[in-house]
């Protein structure tokens, strides 16, 4: 997968801001670091072991010091995910829920009623959902004028976002047409980038640095088997309430809380907006079983289940938005003149997909905190990463660290 | 389809009741009486066209004079649907959709989820929800004992209400299991009666005497032919909101108003409870079509804008609750240990079956409306028939009697 | 109410473009033709006889002929409602509903939580929701810069549409940002304006051309008189179920369709996209009734009723998505520390409301219809006004019309 | 309060069923074992310290060895729960949520519509929800007439199950009218009796018995403390599941297993009905907080979340349906000719209510293990209880022992 980074003004900057390293193959996952996970994942452990699943970053990272809206500092970005790739704009069926609404995930209404998404799946910052909104459509208008094939025109696009305001100049909208397409068009399958990139640049999530994370699971069901892929853009959630492995990782380390340089420092500028939004998760489950849209829908709610694992509680002020899309039967969300033939899973069959995706969202979760990396933004303030040593201290501590 | 009624005492009661007419094959519909409506009629116009569907009711009536609880005088009665007949178990796709709540539907939580419906579907008064539920398990027990396929012990049946509480002891419950299972037991295919019958005896729609109401329309969608039936229990509206395709006949017959000798009368009771709730409507639309879930949910949810159509404004006591299912793609529904194939429609080609739904239950209503034959209950309270003549007569005045 | 026309190139095209007359104070209103409605309007038979309710429009028309994306011919725009005028960023109590959900209304995962919407609401076309989504947090982004007061900063605003693409390049995407925040500055109370105007400039219903339209009702309840609004943006259904006060007015105008010159005509261009999008509504629904958010969401139900006595089946291809809100319980809606009072009417106190929406609505699509020019736009395709004198003449045919 | 055991033949049959300790007030709890939970419990650490808040139970045990159904054994009852008490009939404001749909509460389509619940709310086996849903109405149809307070005739009662087919002869419906109303009857305040009571007397969780359960939260919202309290019918999950405060129990207990004696033991019947129904969950969260009904929708979506923190995946066969209800605001919820004055907090002061319901649903599920005692039923099936000291040695291994 290729990893776009724009406007990345010098090295220093690259360093200050943590993503260099968001692009080392070699830094450590969560089960890397010895955190115990149920079930089986996939090759990459990441939603491309969905079949035909691509991803695509855009980090926009320049700047650092006061805040000036409209200038910076910039720390964020847009992920694309394409279902079936950015070459095949069949849709796929799929459904939504919504843990806590406060938040924004556009194109749910037709998703619910025709049981169908439309492609890709964007996720940005709150305040750019507009501008990546327009931007995909903008996109699949030249490719249907471009290709004369009017399903590239993606009327009711799905974009989602979670709030990035304390890093980023989130008022000054910098997320550009551009940004967005390239997302779109830099997506490719293989190992997805987790942590400080794309939507998930200035992320944090128990006030840990937080960001893009993934993860996935095999399940076999009668003689099949079928891959559930997890993406999140994890941005929510208190220091106390933190659980890994059942574990009660947030209390023991009540340290490492964002912080800025004091009030009166020269160079500290206004303080950021209110932190009430300031706490959302997107999760996208996508799997190759295949599940019809209410199947999906039980999917989707399953996803809060993986979230209380790690001890969210969905405060009131979060925007916690799931989507779930199934890749299979293609022919059929493409339609016909009249009956199209299709498969599904029977009702009964569905417990190891759920049981995938509870696990699968646990550690997509995970893989994001480990991932994110230290970052300074706007007026200073910086956001720590969950130091890996302690994480495996603390798993020691309370026996549940594997091969510790 | 035979029609049980139980329990009557005499023919002069049976006349008084007005239900001996309900046996009367001959009796006109709304076409017949020159009601325009669109769209084409299957061969019965009734939901019986769906082939495969059979009804059976089991009418109660009996008693007269002062209402007293656990007494009488009874005015009510069970319709029982089977979607596939009731010599088949397998359950059948389905959604449902509420547009005003106050009423119930008992198993919707499980068909919402699986997008399916264990059959059979039943209608009663709201009082004897209970008593019928318990009916369904304690036959589908049995059958399952007996046939050693548990697939018959239907744990979460599908039961619905109206309120007939002017004309019936409704406090009394007199609803009993033998009644619910003997009209389960009832059930055939062919012509459905309409009116004071089952679930329907003792209901009334815009202050006329109604109670239970069919149609059907025949739906082509590119080279294939569906039919699409509907099936009321009707019981809900004010007088002057009535409309019949499209003519205020409500505000043209403001007297045959619901009517008791008066209260000084000797023989007049005490009042009957507040009429809050009485006005409410179940509706089922059934169809050979194949929707999945998510399709059949946006049918049930077009079943209001037939209901529109003769002027109701979804009263705030009035429980307007609706199923709609398919009988297509039965092996789906049994299911299996892996992937089962199924056909479905496209969300492009419903346009017919949502036209066909409104259609169907706009006359549904109207033909329950046309069927209700004066009825005397509870504390002598009349509610008139809609008077055939005059409807015609109003339907000339505005220029929409057909043959006329 | 001020009406902002940019970009209007001369009074030639204005009137071809039927616009000029739209600010026309003295053309009639349905009612004004003798169409019969049942209910009591406000003084102004619109959505702002609630009072503080302010409508601005943006109507952009330039270029006639062969359609260039990204060129033109443009009619299109944005229309914006602020439930409390655009002094006041408190929010409403609110909730809403897709009666057929292939169409956008970006926000309302919000308002289904918080059952509360941030204002204004906007409308315009499904192309351009993006960036009216962009203008709306960019103007209250500044405002909140320039006042403090951080609710200005509507971060989930709510955008609907219909599709316009007929007689706009709508693939264009010619909406911007000023005219987004233009609509939201103009708004004023007072009369609005209908027709081509706002987001409706470019629209049809029943293939007749249309737009906004408007209307209210007077309400009492109890001793207390409240008043429900009603706006549209009509975009939806095929000619032949158009109903008028139930009569069957577009059975009776078969001709009168959209037309264009031959295809080998000089200056005709490319077919449009595919009209499977053309046939949506957008409806708003206020009241100064005091209604909790689960009221206003039966509230919004009942709005397909009202689509339907026109003869609405809600196509698939249909965006049928509304917004209820109400302007009572202003400070309950801005919170403070702990507990704060608000009023409510009881559930059994809401017929009268329930009536007043599905009258208000039939009504306002009526007007949209009536007050709809005769536009020719891209392609010279030409949308023709519905004819008032055919429609008073059938209306007499069938013994309907008022004063006639 | 009064615990009701009806119909126990004999003092050996009670110790066999493992009840007779259910009244044991001096068993240990959750917390009395070490077990470590967050936040702060009521007094009583139940239901029943939301003022106001009665709960009653009808336990019924008779018979042993093979299963014949319609004779027994029978492991099976009924819990009433009073949101004001049994004297007062005002509704209280409600929501529900279907984390998994594969049970019933019967009721819920007017509580999500109308936004409150009549009383009292029902819990008994899944094929006895018919019978008591017939008892509420009876029993309610008898106050009013005795009272000559309609309010009292809740004509659409709350009925929620979950299956004990295993241990009791589930399709003997053995439940009568008047179990249903001696559990309405003897409610009372005070201390509620867990494990093997009620509703919950046959019921089993994570493999183990297990049944009723409950706790409480107090939270400080602003200068305000208001209680949250939980009570479950605990039916649900596999062993390998199930955690305890983060601690993987269920894995460190493959042992203790349902079992029964082999087949060809003398007295062994045949095999119960499938499982795939055995595993389910009520929940029901009660708050004296002034929530309005969408916000007690946000309370009741949560309890998901309690339910993942200890280890459910909600599987497909599961009914896992939840109710809450806030017992502010009486007069509102009584009504009135107009506008009516309440309370509500503010949609932004809600974390402390939502985090309650987490951590009381987290508690009540394991205080429902902590308090099930070994059982033996139908067929000779036996459910063995959570042994107390193993469970304190396995907290003790992953150092998660409170005092240990």
């Amino acid at each position: 997968m290729r990893h776009m980074t724009l406007f990345v003004a010098a090295a220093a900057l690259a360093a200050m801001a943590g993503q260099a390293a968001a692009q080392d193959a070699d830094r450590p996952r969560a089960r890397d670091l010895g955190v115990p996970f149920d079930g089986t994942p996939g090759p990459l452990n990441a939603i491309t072991d969905v079949r035909g699943i691509t991803v695509g970053h855009t980090t926009i990272i320049r700047g650092s010091g006061p805040l000036v809206v409209g200038e910076g500092p910039v720390r964020t970005g847009v992920t694309a995910i394409w279902p079936r790739g950015s070459d095949d704009p069949a849709p796929v069926f799929a459904a939504w829920f919504s843990l806590n609404g406060d938040g924004e995930m556009t194109g749910t209404t037709w998703v619910e009623d025709r049981g169908m998404m439309d492609t890709p799946l964007m996720i940005t910052n709150t305040l750019s959902v507009g501008i990546v909104h327009h931007a995909v459509i903008r996109y699949g208008a030249a490719k249907s004028v471009e290709t004369g094939n009017g399903a590239w025109l993606n009327a009711l696009p799905v974009v989602a976002e979670t709030w990035d305001g304390t890093l980023n100049d989130i008022r000054g909208q910098h997320v550009t047409e551009a940004d967005a397409i390239a997302a779109m068009e830099s997506a490719t399958g293989g190992p997805v980038v987790e942590g400080n990139v794309g939507g998930g640049t200035g992320m944090r999530c128990h006030r840990f640095k937080a960001g893009i994370g993934t993860a996935s699971r095999v399940v076999a069901v009668g003689d099949a088997t079928y891959t559930v892929g997890v993406l999140v853009q994890c941005n929510y959630g208190s220091r106390d309430l933190l659980r890994v492995a059942g574990v009660p990782v947030g209390q023991e380390i009540p340290d490492l809380l964002p912080e800025r340089p004091e009030p009166d420092t020269p160079g500290a500028g206004p303080q950021p907006p209110p932190a009430s939004r300031d706490g959302s998760i997107i999760v996208v489950v996508a799997t190759d079983a295949p599940l019809l849209p209410n199947q999906l829908k039980r999917v989707a709610r399953r996803i809060s289940l993986g979230l209380a694992r790690n001890g969210s509680v969905s405060t009131g002020g979060s925007g916690d938005i799931f989507m779930a899309f199934s890749t299979a039967n293609r022919e059929a969300t493409v339609g016909g003149e009249g009956e199209v033939p299709l498969v599904m899973l029977p009702n009964g069959r569905l417990d190891g997909i759920f049981r995938a995706t509870v696990e699968g969202t646990e550690e997509a979760v995970i893989n994001a905190l480990v991932a994110g990396e230290t970052m300074t933004g706007a007026n200073d303030w910086t956001i720590h990463a969950l130091p890996h040593d302690r994480l495996r201290d603390i798993l020691r501590k309370y026996n549940r660290l594997v091969g510790g």
